[in-house]
């Protein structure tokens, strides 16, 4: 596959990103379009479709040839069907996004999760690339998560991976899904923005600047997401946690205490590496790449 | 293999069950011998080794040919290394088991880990045999847990499974860990006795009877695993939850409120069907045979 690429696509609830990639995950091309999201199901799977198109259409124009397509979108995933079952954000249920992909560019595709496809890419690529055992979890508006083992991810029966509803304070706040004390409402930025009444990169600010107020939210925060490790790591037991998503912007104010009250809750299981992610909002989008190379030359 | 076996054996603390399994896991002939764990770990390595020759022979007298033979053993193991790691009650530390056995019966061989093996037996040939995703629980003196996905148990790097030690009472009862609240310090059936101050059937149908402080422990026991199990379905998405052990003895004493707890907590979680395992306490030595099994003819 010397002059071959694959056409990767990560659909998102703002936009969608595109990317032209190479054999081992190199980006030759990228481009990003809005969902459109509120245009309804009908008039996104046409942008999706387009754009696929037009990727192709440049892979011509730059002297590769589009062998396979890949897909990442959210929400439930049936990926040996090749369909998107539901969404939150995106308006898109049960559509073959697979076939439809192959049909308009007449190659092999392959429809994939978007946070296992990032996963996979942290894992392959990223900075889970030196372990066998990678545990991926974006933390943003929600916290969610995926397990690679020996460069493949585990999607369950299908919808894997919701370390955001797993309880860690019981009785604790309400959650979005109608439980209390989810890890997501203490730890997402979003839960973070709520109880601190501010956005959550300020609440990281004023945490280190000395706020009483922020620091507590902000230790929260970390301490329900140090438990919520310490259940992965007795069920799954990674090497490495890689931290993604929009918090993970916080660098060493996050990584540092979150490493620090994990060993402090470990008895006798391994301490993992927790490092952040090394592809930034990419990662779903070399995922699909990956997806798609995965389908042969 | 028209007329071949393996042979499969399971270390325990107590004793070790061996077997000699035909294709499809058909079970041609059974033994069994106390494991002398107390004569320390030479002593213990020459029982297997003899025990292994022993069922071999057997296979030859009854016109078998032992095409291979599969060893599962509790604590630490090193799946692709064949190396029983560490054991809590067996003394078997750093040993080269699969290689060992491999020698003396100069036949291919498996090394596998107990829990893990008999999920594998369960989810193949037992209780969760029409579903592609199950978890085995068994319960007793421990909790522990293993998962097994289009017929291959996830082992993690090594240690995943330990079910017992999710924390879900926070500031909980201590657990052997040196944790608090570890599922394993309120649900086990060693836990159950401790804290009703008699053995666990006995709490289990004096609670069925009435009496309202066995009543009280059992019920905390129940809402613990349904809590270890939510947590669980979140992460894993199993289809099938097959529970084992000691207690799983209670039968519908147990399944019955366990799954109205489990439901009675799912917020957009799949309900798992909750089942009792099939193959009782050979689930671990058929797992043996079934990792002999798939060496190949």
């Amino acid at each position: 596959m010397t002059d071959g690429v694959v056409v990767a696509l990560d659909v998102g609830g703002t936009d969608i990103k595109g990317a032209l990639v190479g054999p081992g995950g190199v980006v030759r091309h990228r481009a990003r379009r809005a969902t459109g999201a509120g245009r309804g199901q009908p008039a996104v799977v046409a942008s999706i479709l387009d754009f696929a198109g037009t990727l192709a259409g440049r892979a011509r124009a730059g002297g590769w040839t589009a062998r396979a397509a890949g897909v990442v979108v959210p929400g439930v995933v049936d990926e040996e069907l090749g369909v998107a079952v539901k969404a939150a954000n995106v308006p898109l249920a049960s559509v073959p996004l697979r076939d439809l992909v192959a049909d308009r560019l007449e190659v092999p595709a392959a429809l994939g999760h978007d946070v296992r496809g990032g996963a996979l890419a942290e894992a392959r690529l990223g900075a889970g690339r030196d372990a066998d055992h990678v545990l991926f979890v974006p933390v943003g508006t929600g916290i969610a998560a995926a397990y690679v083992a020996g460069g493949a991810v585990l999607a369950g029966a299908g919808a894997a991976g919701e370390l955001g509803h797993v309880v860690v304070r019981p009785g604790g706040p309400r959650c979005g899904c109608g439980a209390r004390g989810c890890l997501e409402a203490v730890a997402s930025a979003a839960a973070i923005a709520r109880r601190a009444g501010r956005p959550a990169p300020e609440v990281v600010a004023r945490a280190a600047a000395g706020d009483p107020a922020a620091a507590a939210v902000w230790r929260d925060a970390v301490e329900a997401l140090a438990d919520g490790l310490l259940t992965v790591q007795a069920l799954l037991d990674p090497q490495v946690v890689v931290l993604g998503g929009g918090l993970s912007r916080a660098g060493e104010a996050l990584l540092g205490p979150l490493r620090a009250a994990l060993r402090e809750r470990l008895t006798f299981q391994r301490e993992p590496r927790i490092v952040g992610a090394a592809l930034g909002d990419e990662a779903g989008c070399l995922g699909a790449g990956l997806l798609a190379l995965a389908l042969g030359p």
